[in-house]
């Protein structure tokens, strides 16, 4: 068990460095104090037990892993350079001080990857644990916003689509064959946030918007698109092998599994028809996804989804 | 019942304005995109149902106030200009639409007084309330730090010590003589954060250090000294009448009490002697509280007292 606040603390201060040139007051004080760029792009998740994530089959440090992970992809999703985040923990009184050393261990080397200051935040007790991260970085000169793209422009993905939610769905059923979707478990428990992608992506002239897709394609797809306006998805849209087998299995559409299917953290983005292939050659990972059409609604090939996605208030 | 995660949003967005001096992107997109100074304050805490509050007894419009203003007073002890905050917040499913308009109705009252941009956060199912603000300001060009007062050095109070704590005890127990102690019970339901006193202190050249009193002076005050120094308290340091006659009735020493209280944030400073004058003359509110001594621990005439606080770990 924690024996006493001091106690966490100790354990933060050997895994987060005291000292970053973000900070010019560290942890310790009532506040941090940082030193900022003139333009700072900031964002907040929350990651709770049983809400999002299970400790029956996260581990400690998949739990450190993706509370970061998943608000560096909102980063992602504006091409910004990660600086700091604040935790604020909720820990119930059960867990141990292992525990506690595994899952921060864990964010600690996630943040190291990208540079990031962890400044400070906030414990208490509760029944469950969750972790409320604040996040920011320094945001770039153009910024990817929503509601920019045009009719005819591309629609493209970089990372996947549906692929985290077969690792949820196997997870949750404790699927014998668990094994046979490395990457689909991997996609729920340790999401990569493409920070890079979204960095080079935000460089690119051509590139008119970005979004991190958290809730789904089919969800998240019409809050990026301008009122009006909706997308005409490609037939030939790639799904990952594993979407492909986990499908077959079950006598689902891989493409409609893909669509609704939420946290993934892929970057969703537009771009204008000619800059194309510049995308392709400077992100390789990025898949067109489909084209920017004049009337609302996802379509492929001439029909409606009738899509769902992920809604808080929605069981 | 809250309806959707749109609904929700509709709700945040007519009671908090969408556009700000501070917000170059406001709320709707993967991030808000901040104008900054260039030295920038942050700070968070969590405010967690029957950890830091009780519906029983907090209406839903104290819970919006006490969630931002224990939040603000972290700025207050640095002495910034308050700028933005983002909440995250978790919600559980029998609280309705009307406590949530009056919840952050509230809180969106105190957020224009100090005319703080919400710039986003997040939303996420609970089994009870709890919410995590993440809250910054434009730091002052003088960082008021702790461990920077000197022995001989004044050490002073402004606000209250121990009035938030006679508030607690008499709603936890639902004392009937609840009425004759009005001041405690906004202590604690509605503490005011010393924004404006933070402001004026760190503005005066003699002040060599502030933080807030959150967790009471007896576990405060030797985080606010530096290592191998303490607190000698005056004799005459002035309690609140009512927890004179709250502890009048109790049995209890009201000094002690006011030392060990917790959750009045207050702000606690050090000044060298000959800056007391000042300190008074521009921040009538503050008290002196004591002197820094060259031994730690925290003495009154002459023996140490045997002080608590809180920890969020022992119980």
């Amino acid at each position: 068990m924690l024996k006493s606040e001091d106690h966490f603390l100790e354990i933060v201060n050997s895994l987060f460095p005291m000292e970053h040139p973000h900070m010019l007051v560290g942890r310790g004080d009532d506040c941090a104090v940082l030193k900022c760029p003139a333009s700072l792009c900031i964002s907040s998740d929350l990651f709770l037990e049983d809400v999002h994530f299970r400790t029956r089959y996260f581990t400690p440090e998949d739990i450190g892993h993706k509370a970061l992970a998943v608000n560096l992809s909102d980063l992602a999703a504006n091409g910004s350079v990660p600086l700091g985040f604040s935790l604020n923990l909720i820990w119930p009184v059960y867990l141990d001080e292992e525990f506690c050393k595994r899952m921060l261990g864990n964010m600690s080397s996630l943040a190291a990857e990208f540079k990031l200051a962890l400044t400070g935040g906030d414990l208490s007790f509760g029944k469950s644990l969750g972790l409320a991260v604040c996040i920011w970085g320094e945001s770039p000169a153009r910024q990817m916003l929503r509601g920019k793209a045009d009719p005819g422009d591309v629609v493209f993905v970089a990372g996947e689509a549906g692929l985290a939610a077969c690792g949820l769905s196997l997870l949750e059923e404790n699927d014998p064959g668990l094994d046979r979707y490395p990457e689909s478990v991997a996609g729920h428990l340790r999401p990569r946030p493409l920070v890079r992608e979204g960095q080079l992506l935000a460089g690119i002239e051509e590139v008119k918007g970005l979004m991190d897709v958290s809730d789904g394609l089919a969800r998240d797809l019409p809050r990026f698109c301008r009122r009006g306006t909706g997308v005409e998805i490609s037939s030939d849209f790639k799904v990952h092998p594993e979407v492909v087998s986990f499908c077959r299995d079950r006598g689902l559409d891989p493409l409609e599994w893909a669509l609704n299917g939420g946290e993934d953290y892929a970057l969703l983005g537009a771009c204008a028809r000619k800059g194309w292939e510049e995308i392709q050659e400077k992100v390789p990972d990025c898949r067109r996804l489909g084209t920017v059409s004049d009337k609302p609604g996802i379509m492929l090939q001439g029909r409606e989804l009738g899509l769902k996605g992920f809604d808080h208030f929605e069981k």
